[in-house]
């Protein structure tokens, strides 16, 4: 039979607690479609370096690059934040997009009807909002070369921020694509009017439009973005923007939907191979209370079935229960009007696998 | 007498229609508080690219530095969009910025209570909001080395991006500065979790922060910044933040506002020189019918005149004059419920000096 491989990383604060439910539904989906899942568990983040020392150990990476794809919690806490860089959640996170060559970084933001109250924008103006953003992972500034010096105004730190054009090109294609089974209209964001690495994004950017004629294409500043997101972000489609840039936008875009607690997204590299994991982080302030909520995790699930494995039976079978288990009011207290009538963690994911 | 030199560079679309009403303020500012003005005018951006073949003339320059403010109304238009870089008028701000050693922008985001409506936000998020961002605007990114060259993956392009502490201390003591005539909240954004020139710039932040022990600081990431002014935009009192990052959030939070149209921002270096211009750019699509909003040049006045030569009394008085005016019920297109009631250009300019 084809096993599919997961890695596992549930991560600090509430990663453990939502990973599990997300983990009731690899079960759960077995039973119901007869796919079949391995899961193995790896250390990740603040407890990796805890107890092996790094956020990401070598064994760690060996078992994610035998997988055929990765479910990820959620990394980092007060505890080692202050530690030196080697030693920081976030490196492990830059590292295993790097060593995986995950250089696309998607992120739907879509508002939940249920949510669109929690919203700080004006319903009418959410409307109709239904995005993605499309973001490269491995390059620009996040990975080009950093260090300090002695300049004559005292010291200096130098970020240096490169793409080739194989780079910008492959996750533009990404972007057209995405864009062509959707409302067939891409945003690509750059600083053109500033930077070099924006004038290159650009002129491939027009390069590879024409071979997507169906595709509408718009360039959009990135200060511009910022402020279309709140005017008008209905009229957004598919976002493709540069790592740094794709960074902010993509916070500021899933924090407008309202939802931001159940929001998931993927990372993707060449192929089917990808890592999977909720928007949101580890919450440490309520971890280990069993009251996070594990709808985002578990619809990171539905998309690796669908990106990866091609599961939409699956992938629709879980977001059909979700959808289902909100519509009948039940809540996590993140997401509760009245919080008293909160349910925990396991009482919501028990409610979507029986749902599905 | 104390005349004061001002350098007007009206530059394009409705620059010079906002303009004109902002030297009617000059004028009536003489009548009503004894002082002098000096007005002389400069070529500068798209009109400047046209008469003068460069952005940012050397007369221009000369012209500024004579002065001892400048007043800026907007620059660009599609006309010039497709020029190589030397013949934009963007190269013309980004030069003038850099020659003048203007080096901190500042640009207060503030509600106008009679525009409320116009912001996508709900009006109970919006309540209280009333932040200052202050940018750093001559080092970062912006006017670091870029260059094309080859790769093993084709051609690549490269921009830099440079902090040295001394650029940093200036800009981060000014924001402590104005922090402490208002909230003494200080929000200092970087992304120190990546970048090398924001580790600096935290050390920066840390260093000084002790000597302001009665304003409050936190340290805020980008991504989360860009979130945050979302979710809560009244609790901010000064953000500050380096080049490109200042350009992305100040936009976002003069957008939030719902006030763009009025918002008015300085730019400021060492000493009491400043170029003043409204936030709102030349929108070429109304130039020339008189229906433009001179509200943001008017208030761009009222901060020279506060910042750069201490006229309180007359700052107030026309802050208190656009008030009264705006209380009236008067709007410009932009800004009328009632479009059919909308006054024009000068009709508000002709208001606002009669209630000066
Ligand atoms: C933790 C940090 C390094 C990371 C990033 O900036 O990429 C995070 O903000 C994200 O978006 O996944
Ligand atoms: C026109 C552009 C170069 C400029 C900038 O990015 O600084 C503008 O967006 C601004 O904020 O004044």
């Amino acid at each position: 039979a084809d096993v599919k491989k997961i890695a596992v990383l549930a991560g600090d604060g509430i990663g453990p607690e939502v990973v599990a439910e997300a983990e009731k539904v690899l079960k759960k989906t077995e039973e119901l479609f007869g796919y079949q899942f391995e899961t193995a568990h790896g250390l990740f983040g603040g407890i990796a370096i805890d107890e092996k020392g790094t956020p990401l150990p070598q064994e760690t990476l060996d078992l994610c690059k035998n997988a055929d794809a990765v479910l990820l919690g959620a990394v980092g806490g007060p505890k080692w934040d202050n530690n030196a860089k080697e030693l920081r959640p976030e490196t492990g996170l830059l590292g295993i997009r790097k060593a995986l060559g995950l250089f696309s970084n998607i992120r739907p933001a879509t508002v939940f009807d249920c949510l669109k109250e929690a919203s700080t924008l004006k319903p009418e103006v959410l409307e109709g909002t239904d995005l993605i953003v499309v973001r490269e992972l491995t390059g620009g500034i996040y990975f080009g070369e950093k260090f300090r010096r002695e300049g004559a105004n005292g010291q200096e730190a130098v970020d240096t921020c490169v793409y080739n054009v194989t780079e910008v090109e492959r996750i533009v294609r990404q972007a057209f694509d995405i864009a062509r089974t959707r409302r067939k209209k891409l945003a690509s964001v750059d600083k053109a009017n500033v930077l070099e690495t924006s004038r290159l994004w650009r002129e491939v950017v027009n390069r590879i439009a024409p071979e997507y004629p169906d595709v509408e294409v718009e360039h959009v500043l990135v200060d511009n973005c910022a402020m279309q997101l709140l005017r008008r972000p209905s009229s957004f489609d598919v976002i493709v923007t540069e790592n740094m840039f794709g960074d902010i936008l993509s916070d500021e875009a899933a924090m407008l939907t309202g939802s931001i607690g159940m929001l998931s997204s993927a990372s993707l590299g060449e192929g089917s191979f990808g890592l999977y994991e909720p928007v949101h982080g580890s919450a440490p302030d309520i971890a280990g209370q069993g009251i996070s909520n594990p709808i985002a995790t578990v619809l990171s699930v539905a998309l690796m079935f669908r990106l990866t494995f091609g599961y939409e039976d699956a992938a629709a079978s879980i977001e059909n229960a979700v959808k289902e288990v909100l519509d009948a009011g039940h809540r996590t207290g993140d997401i509760a009007v009245d919080k008293s009538k909160a349910i925990g963690t396991t009482a919501m994911g028990d409610l979507i696998i029986a749902a599905m």
